[in-house]
């Protein structure tokens, strides 16, 4: 397939410098504009004001500084800016070039370009936007005032206007939302020299372009033509004896998420977005995806740590407050439930002193354990495994896990208890309620999202806080009664 | 750029149920398929023989399931087994075409993989492997019988056997182990036109390929081709004046997580593989870099939630609990710790015993809030938005929200406290516990991973649970001591 591989001679002469990998050299650039920001601090004011740094020593690490960022590819630059605190991250802003300003704000998080649309004016912001694609300015339009998207949309033609309105018009987890306009298509009764000799006229293909998307003469799609068929097809073959038929489409109300996962499974680079009629209105493309991907992921690890979004690590102290202060209150709450569960046994504590230091042990191991069970769970529904029919058998099986489980670490715990209290029967109540508790972290582990999803809510959304807060009072409730009734 | 998507008319007699989106009619055959390994249980042992169902009303199932089958893409067939119990996986995978085992086998998670291998016999393995590409089977190599891979490599030619080889010599997290070896590269100095004439003689060009790659005489790459780019040159232009010279290129032994963040930020479809001479030895394509985006973030979220790695969901009950035990097992240690701690105050509760009911709410908003700090300060470093340099100021604006939330929530549950047990003193003590817990997760939360890092360790793992120990610990030690001093 490719026999100029096979010459075993190797060119030895290749400097080292220049063959270290690009992952080593981008980070080493980003440690060298931190380095660089540390050195300009005293001259931020005059950075500020457009004029050269009074001290002369530091015209040098300016240019340095401008000439790095000039080098950057916009997400790289969008990566520096995020990974800075607000004086710093103003003046990185100034100095990168204008004309990467659009993609940049396409690709720093939501929170960092609140703060640096706020940073610029009107004429700065139009000047942004003005050489981004329909799709682009529409994933914008939200962040920017309303009197600059208005602006923006004038000087776009019809076409584009319309295109911008479309995108806007779906909500953030459809398809819709981030589809794009940039397509190639055509008819199918062409021969494939004459598809090719179109493409010649264009200056450039857009972007990821891979496959042709093939319409007939009402735009409706018929099929595509992927671009490695087009290369090793017969120039005087029909588009339709060469293109694919059977494509995975998408709807512009189908829910992102599910286009990444079919992008995913299927390798797929783009696909187009058809309406009700198959008619051909746009595509959505791998990058994307990927950024679907990724996003998805970390809002689950976000959601279950207890944040609401995406945060600015700069961000203000009150901003943060703000950002957290819900998972906190909820926790609160659960907490003050599980803190009068163990008020209702305070005379037992009373009598068992002991009761109050070994009650935290069964708590967290029922917590522990019942989020392994959910964790599992809410992940074989996110990737489609899991249908409400095998719940049954899953049940049985995470009963058995924790009877295992719990027979074996309430026993651990059981005898260091009796060594420790000198007391067999605070040892033997350990073993049962860990093992109920347990028992008890494992059914509302599996009952949890199987409801949630009956009701048609996100399973992952704060099942973690859920199940904690029923091992919590549970784990308190069954430790406590079962030493209330045998010990006392 | 797309005059014929103008065109108003639309098509209006399209079947409604054609243009269902793939993703709803996926779900709907998984769906099917589960129905119909339900009503063909019984039939099972004869399907398992090989023989036509006794119950001749079941042949009509058999048909439809294996129809239903052998439609499927080999990752939604992969889907589909993941989802099964074991006995109704063993019959899928009885009916799935034979030559989709191969693909299959490369889809499914590594655990479902064991199973299914271990059902199968060696020639059934050997047929499976028999059309893989190289870098294809490396990859299933670890999970084969040393046997089946030995006889797999002795059917391939000198070149492959050796590509084997070198993709098995990486270990799973280098791009080395990912990387394929089917690309096509061309000379510099040759003109567009021989390109195209030099691509119409393959039968067909490898997946994704986006770019051909440009060497010189010793293989040295010395740029790339876009197919996008050569699609519009002029045909008698020379390659070396089309051809981008500023490729991002990976060497075998990077991170596949750092080339995957780079495939991210760059919006790569394929990239160059050079070793340390700059030849060209192979390339990465973005499907791999999507599975290990997926992986990545799979892995943070199993290991935050102390599963040591992916389940088969139908696992055997004693499967699970090795998966499990080590968390629990740390689980257990740090809760012990706790207890030790309470128990060193034991004198304290038996004279208040209401501190027992209030202590798990300081420890438990100061585990909380902690991991939300540990999880944007992970976050920040896993993007490599973070330096140790930033370390302070990140630890400045931490104890600020610290203070704020500890001083807000404190207030409210020192007043609930307060009114509870009808004492100003417990209620003060409540505040001042919650706020210096909440600063002692702001600190350890900051200082964790910034030390993590420091040793080279990855500080995503391990770290939910080593600030739930601190904060327990942290916070049981705080109010029980605040209390002994104050209110005895």
């Amino acid at each position: 397939m490719n026999p100029e591989q096979e010459n075993p001679d190797i060119r030895t002469d290749g400097a080292e410098a220049e063959t270290a990998s690009d992952v080593e050299r981008l980070s080493a650039d980003i440690g060298r504009i931190h380095t660089l920001c540390e050195i300009l601090a005293p001259a931020f004011p005059q950075i500020e004001a457009g004029i050269p740094p009074e001290d002369e020593t530091l015209t040098a690490p300016l240019t340095e500084l401008t000439v790095l960022l000039a080098e950057l590819h916009p997400a790289d630059a969008a990566g520096v800016l995020e990974s800075l605190p607000p004086r710093e991250r103003n003046i990185v802003w100034l100095l990168v070039r204008p004309e990467d300003d659009g993609e940049v704000l396409l690709e720093v998080s939501d929170a960092v370009r609140e703060t640096l649309i706020e940073s610029m004016d009107k004429e700065e912001l139009l000047a942004a936007v003005d050489d981004l694609d329909a799709d682009e300015l529409a994933e914008l339009a939200d962040d920017l005032p309303h009197q600059v998207v208005a602006e923006a949309l004038q000087t776009r033609d019809e076409e584009e206007r319309a295109q911008v309105q479309a995108a806007m018009s779906y909500s953030d987890g459809q398809v819709g939302a981030i589809m794009d306009f940039e397509l190639v298509s055509i008819r199918a009764d062409v021969a494939c020299e004459v598809v090719l000799r179109y493409l010649r006229r264009f200056d450039s293909l857009p972007d990821h372009t891979d496959k042709i998307f093939v319409v007939d003469e009402n735009d409706a799609l018929k099929g595509v033509l992927p671009i490695r068929k087009l290369l090793v097809a017969d120039p005087e073959e029909q588009v339709e004896n060469v293109m694919v038929q059977d494509v995975v489409r998408f709807r512009p109300e189908d829910d992102v998420e599910e286009a990444a996962q079919a992008f995913e499974r299927y390798d797929l680079i783009t696909a187009p977005v058809v309406d009700e009629n198959k008619k051909l209105i746009g595509r959505i493309t791998i990058d994307e995806m990927v950024d679907v991907i990724r996003e998805e992921s970390e809002a689950d690890m976000l959601n279950m740590a207890g944040l609401q979004e995406e945060e600015d690590l700069f961000a203000p102290v009150w901003d943060s407050v703000k950002n957290r202060w819900m998972w906190l209150a909820i926790n609160l709450c659960t907490a003050f439930v599980a803190s009068r569960v163990i008020g209702a046994f305070e005379g037992s504590i009373e009598k068992i002193v002991a009761l109050a230091a070994l009650m935290p042990i069964v708590a967290g191991i029922g917590g522990n354990s019942g989020n392994q069970t959910i964790t599992m769970i809410v992940r074989a529904m996110a990737t489609g495994q899991l249908s409400g029919m095998q719940a049954k058998r899953l049940l049985k099986k995470e009963v058995g896990v924790a009877l295992a489980n719990g027979l074996i670490w309430g026993t651990v715990m059981g005898i260091v208890s009796w060594l420790l209290y000198n007391d067999l029967g605070i040892g033997l109540v350990m073993v049962a309620a860990m093992t109920l508790n347990l028992l008890l972290a494992a059914t509302v582990g599996v009952l949890i999202p199987v409801f949630m999803e009956k009701a048609g809510r996100d399973p992952a959304l704060g099942s973690s806080v859920l199940i904690t807060a029923v091992t919590d009072s549970g784990g308190f409730l069954i430790f406590l009664g079962l030493a209330t009734v045998f010990l006392l």
